[in-house]
């Protein structure tokens, strides 16, 4: 019966509100501000500095669209690059594939990874279990400025927002680092804002930008995200040689046989179909 | 800098509130509460019974979904029946084809009507300037009762949720009357919930059991708007004779060079792919 | 069922909300913007730049206290003059007193008193119907430096907090002028904010400092005021000749009749003693 | 930077929030909900069943009210009893006066003092501290009912609200069980709710009807509470022999030398001398 609720301001005037059972810890690392608050509705969700990174509820959603849409295109991933992603829920979807030999996952702060284990196991339980996967706690952008030329197949950039440290992940110089980590026919994928309330409308236009600029294919796809402003949330697809739609191969990821809650073959192309607002903004700017 | 919130509750422990500059009038009529109010990011809106029902900024994702796909399937609309939709934002979307030469536009609640052509012109003008658009101030459930068999080639239900004056709109005897207005190439468009809360989940898979029941065809294809509990929405599709994929018709509709924000043909088909767990729920239920 | 809240930040982090069954009118003026809410709990209330003036519900506290205090000290009060006020509230409790033959009411901005009298006539009803009360809109630091020397019996300083309009009501030249405008034995009450929270505490100083160097007595009083923060609510009491204690009078004030529902003789005396933190507060600053 | 509020509705329509930098612990126990929270403005406070019991800022002001009122009056108090209390703020006040000898704390739910112990130390550390006090979990109302007549000079009733575990110390049992364990000349002090919203004033006028009911002299006193509902809040002062105010003897208060920040002798007198609507909700009921 307490009364506490958790805010988040997905413009000056719009607030998203959630009410929380209990808060199960907050800290403050030398990062970012990380609060895991429980709720009826959500189940157990976190934040970085005030802002929903994932929820119990929805979390599937956005880990399914960023991890089975370029395994469903690219013919054999072997090698995975996580930059960000410290929850673990991308990596749990990359693991699902026996094909992945090798999973590097980069985040800045260690304790985002050691407090999902411990508070949100259902995304990072895959981080002490599976031995593919190898944790590196540093700066995203330093270690793919390191990174051998065309060391991975796949690059998922599932960062925070272009704002404190997820910041350079926004960067030309983090693109064009990708792009020679990846193998001639590599993927990335990025986080990718979304298309609505200004703010983040903003963000989703720069960082199309610098993508477009760095990669000959560069695409964007949609899907539904609840629990982050607007509920309309993007992802980048970004590639020197595979096109999303034209290369996809269905049968050939429905052969593997994954059950998903929110990706299928069928979405897969429809996701890269925008309204046409979203689009335009793409294509022209706002 | 007056503190002034509107909140709705898309759960009970899920809020989301938009600050106001200020309410233009509250009206409780015989039928429900009205209220308009302005905002900044959202410009002007309205709520019945505390719910939102149209803001200026995302109103045409919802009026372009309702409206387009069917005019990009059947070949010939001229008869059209609006249920609901007295903000006009429907009537609007549907007069812009030629081809249109009725639209009986049934609200119960004349003060919406005359509440949107005060406060909401962007939606409600056409209501006044289209000679070919109807006014009907009564009962949805018994305006169909009483309509002639095979009078319209398209019926469009834009109703609130089914509490309420919306509840009749919600029932097996209304669909089948619709079954009955509608020729026999006839298409039928509701609004038909959202399948992330379970609230909704619950209302979307009761108009789904009925529809289903009552037409051959019943397809549920969704889109993003923001302003709805979790950003998730349907719209359902039921025919006797055509499906709105196979006997979609994107050259026909291109042809038309209608300008649209939302709506585009690459869109249409993709908004038929829905995530698994809704696929899920409407195949077997929560 | 229009969950519509308006909210005060008593500090930053200390928000007061109440439900607004409906809003009356908003309107930004040359000085200030200036709200009217329906509520259950309070009734009509209205705001000045956000921040709470009045409510029916507890006006009555605010009204008796910087009214009847003076009153029960000065044996002839005859000439009143109220800066700001515009509420009319009190004007009502001054004009209570058939010993009144004139009052001034001086409010820089017309526009309250005009929207008072037509939504909380409660307070204003008496600013059209008593010929005694003479309405004034312009600067009240202006009109107290043009009056005559010795005018006026009794100044009330009913302003809103020192931010925009109200703020050249807490200079030493409007105590000043207000110590000229006062005949020998004449009586400044002035709103005096609240020791609690330390923005207001912070006012509730400097208005001190500068009355005490203006003023040979010069005394705070404190009363019950739920709708301001903290609900902890002060007065001041200055004065050439008259201690608001030792030259009180009871006997004569209960001789009157006057029926009130905050204010009573016992109360007046207790009303200054003061907690041990505010007077170290007053006598020692913060 | 991460948007958590505590909020508490003293009335349907009315919410007070306090934001919350971190929740310090939420524990179910057998009899209530016990939250621990950390703010800025008010520092640490802690909630039951979601109600503010005491915040660093403000306790202050409550345990002075109910503590040094009847030490000023009752000129030998030697054995102390207090119901509910188990923040240890009422008892570190008591523990001020060195003619107290034996201090019995009972408080139904261990848990509240062990968590003050560990979060609140400014009011609980007395509890461990001082070996006069001794600690016993059960029912107030069963203690009281054991005790022996006579025992105590004064007992302290500093319960929680007559709702769940509260509710038997507002029993007309409860009254006559304290006035049996009370010596000829004891005082009885009691939290004695709100005047101001509806709810609060209900109870306070039920409990003062039973305490009249019992004890001859039977007096309420007012004090500033910002951080309870409307921040007017009342104690109940009733004994066999003394007067509050008659029988107060300031000098002999003044010379114990005991520091307070909001009790001091002018202020006794004062706190008895109530607005004139909760004299007539006092004598005649709402």
């Amino acid at each position: 019966m307490t009364d506490l609720w958790y805010s988040e301001y997905h413009a000056a005037d719009v607030r998203f509100s959630i009410k929380v059972t209990r808060q199960l810890c907050s800290e403050q690392t030398p990062f970012q501000k990380i609060d895991f608050f429980e709720s009826e509705t959500f189940g157990t969700f976190f934040t970085i500095d005030g802002l929903v990174m994932a929820t119990q509820k929805d979390e599937f959603a956005y880990h399914d669209m960023i991890a089975h849409v370029p395994f469903a295109v690219h013919p054999a991933v072997r090698r995975v690059l996580i930059i960000g992603g410290g929850d673990g829920g991308t990596a749990r979807e990359v693991c699902r594939y026996p094909g992945v030999e090798h999973v590097d996952l980069v985040d800045i702060d260690e304790r985002v990874v050691r407090l999902c284990q411990q508070y949100l196991p259902q995304t990072a339980s895959v981080l002490d279990s599976d031995p593919r996967v190898h944790l590196h706690f540093e700066d995203g952008l330093q270690f793919v400025g390191r990174a051998e030329e065309g060391m991975y197949d796949l690059v998922l950039v599932d960062s925070t927002d272009p704002v404190g440290p997820g910041e350079g992940l926004f960067t030309h110089a983090f693109y064009q680092n990708c792009h020679r980590a990846l193998t001639e026919d590599g993927i990335l994928i990025n986080q990718h804002e979304s298309p609505y309330y200004p703010i983040y409308a903003h963000e989703m236009l720069r960082a199309h930008a610098k993508i477009r600029a760095t990669f000959p294919i560069a695409r964007v796809y949609e899907f539904h995200m609840p629990t982050y402003p607007s509920g309309h949330w993007l992802f980048g697809f970004a590639s020197k040689r595979y096109d999303p739609v034209a290369d996809f191969r269905p049968e050939r990821w429905n052969a593997l046989g994954l059950k998903t809650r929110y990706y299928n073959t069928d979405l897969h192309t429809a996701a890269f179909a925008l309204p046409t607002y979203v689009k335009e903004l793409l294509e022209h700017g706002a």
